[in-house]
């Protein structure tokens, strides 16, 4: 918790006072220019720049970086470096870009690796090895529930024991702005008993983050929640596409198939956990208390303030502590070292202050059901 | 079909009349010998043969498949060549090793790419992109529903009309013989209401096939039943590893997660579906009959005698034309050119003839829960 207050740093970079993508942010993505190769990239103001040319001018050699990581089509030989070499990377970069360090500047580069954020295409940062989808917020557990099952008892037994989760299929990840098509499927239309096939006429989506697993464990190791953030790498914004009458059929009793892998959507640019620093937060209080394996210590929670897509000032919240916990319980392997595997948080986007916002899940059932 | 009846071909290889392994099988698989690099190999009576030896020979040059595709730690690349060549290289294989061919003998070399079994190590021989349990079989269904829901009533109503599948976590597969840890969990004792953790006390399998889905999918391409077969490579036997203790408290209403994702066990021998077609049969009969899209012709399931391991001459069968059109029904995509998905029909192989055999489930049970 180095980091508890934003930097006061400032960047040479001009950077719009609504930006997303301030020196303090930084985060890391794949990018590609017109008749180039894609390069390991990061964001600042309205720009994307690219990493591997600094790194051909030689700004991150003395970090003992290899130069060909960054001239990569994924981030994952650059993950793998592992937290201490991609934080000195991002430092770096900090330092390249801040506007009173004179060590490391390259603004006699910036047209050289600064380019305008419309003239790169943002591809899909990730070669993702495994993906878990946590049904992870009380308010959305409870509305979809209730949705599809009793409105009166809408949380299951288990669900204020464990994190309910199931695994989605990591292939159908893709982009932000990668087109959809409308999947079909069985449905039962209301009051018969016999299923009919055609395209879903409840396409509906959960606005999610996902945590980045970047560090491997083997078969049979356990991480405690102690443990779980050197194994998270960052986050992305998580759009999980449901066709919510598909889903309501097929789910029983094995969970989403169909329903749900047609698409998932990510944000190109993954932000680390570092930059989330000045975010902790204490997180809702659990009750019943949970069993031991599941307790941590500390603020394990992250909290910041939404663009009003749909809800204006919509806070949303998310465990940095359970996830990869939960999921390294049971001795599951969390995929080899190269390979990053991926938790989606369910709902904590979508309604973790009820009474303060409108739960979009609701909003977008409204418009789009039927 | 045009292999409908087993070829009467013999090779000069010595084989034991009871091995899984005559020339008319040739499965592919990787193989490591002590020091040195894992290869594609395959198998004939009590020897596995190293194919990168007999490629680097020029045995497969004029097929025009390149010989670095035998030096592999993975079938992945040697899959992704396409059914045509895959195809090619077991038929001149079949040639190689005939007893009456002359053209292409290399009995002279057998010292130089045949060993004996127990002195090649066989390894997990797939990257796997994703993989699918289908919960296939009548009567597993059945045994399984009384077992955690309603004895009167273990069908869910979707059952018999959509192939009721979830996603697994795909690096958790292993092959054969890999050790497994115990896996812990929460589990609910009978009884109680509050849950607690442990190592599960009911650790089950359920003995599988699966099969090896070799061509891509793009993201919103549909197949159809009759195409199905073009996508699979081959089989291989699956043991679905459950933990039944902690996916009864862990199943609803997302499915299993824990409870299955420590382990699944796969064989190192991949089966090509050219193998298997003497064995093409009819198949059961579904009632109610599905919707058109799940319909197919032909014979499109498989039929084998199943060693004795706990019951003898059990009978299985397969379908070979739902499982991976029901995946590319919804437009799910599935992975790239060169990493195989997988499905694994779960309780095909443990009971299609309750009444000719007992059910393996039931009866590991018996033996091992608690």
């Amino acid at each position: 918790m180095e980091h508890k207050r934003p930097s006061a740093a400032r960047t040479w970079v001009e950077v719009p006072s609504d930006s997303d993508f301030p020196i303090q942010n930084l985060p890391f993505g794949i990018g590609q220019r017109s008749g180039e190769l894609p390069k390991v990239c990061t964001a600042i103001g309205n720009y994307v720049a690219d990493l591997s040319v600094l790194a051909e001018h030689g700004f991150f050699d003395d970090l003992l970086v290899p130069r060909p990581v960054f001239h990569q089509a994924v981030l994952n030989d650059f993950i793998a470096l592992g937290k201490e070499k991609t934080r000195a990377v991002r430092t770096r970069i900090a330092q390249i870009l801040d506007d009173d360090l004179e060590e490391w500047d390259a603004s006699e580069l910036r047209d050289f690796f600064l380019f305008p954020q419309t003239e790169v295409e943002m591809l899909l940062p990730l070669h993702i090895g495994d993906y878990t989808d946590f049904y992870s917020s009380l308010e959305h557990a409870s509305n979809v529930g209730a949705m599809f099952r009793d409105p009166q008892n809408p949380l299951l037994p288990n669900w204020r024991h464990l994190p309910v989760a199931y695994h989605g299929r990591a292939s159908s990840i893709v982009v932000s702005g990668t087109p959809i098509r409308r999947p079909q499927g069985q449905t039962l239309p209301e009051g018969q008993h016999l299923p009919v096939f055609g395209p879903t006429r409840m396409l509906d989506f959960e606005l999610e983050t996902a945590f980045v697993v970047g560090k491997p464990t083997a078969s049979g190791e356990r991480v405690s929640t102690e443990q779980a953030e050197e194994y998270l790498f960052g986050m992305v914004l998580f759009n999980d596409w449901s066709a919510r009458d598909i889903q309501k059929w097929e789910y029983v009793p094995l969970g989403p198939f169909l329903s749900k892998n047609f698409a998932s959507t990510i944000s190109p640019w993954v932000v680390t956990l570092d930059a989330l620093e000045p975010f902790r937060t204490a997180g809702p209080l659990q009750a019943p208390e949970v069993l031991p394996y599941l307790r941590f210590d500390g603020e394990k929670a992250l909290t910041s303030t939404w663009k009003p897509i749909f809800a204006p000032q919509m806070a949303w919240s998310t465990s940095l502590a359970v996830p990869i916990s939960a999921t390294c319980t049971g001795t599951c392997a969390s995929n080899s070292p190269t390979i990053p595997s991926m938790a989606a948080i369910s709902g904590w986007a979508t309604c973790a202050h009820p009474g303060r916002s409108a739960e979009p899940l609701r909003i977008r059932l409204g418009r789009c059901w039927n």
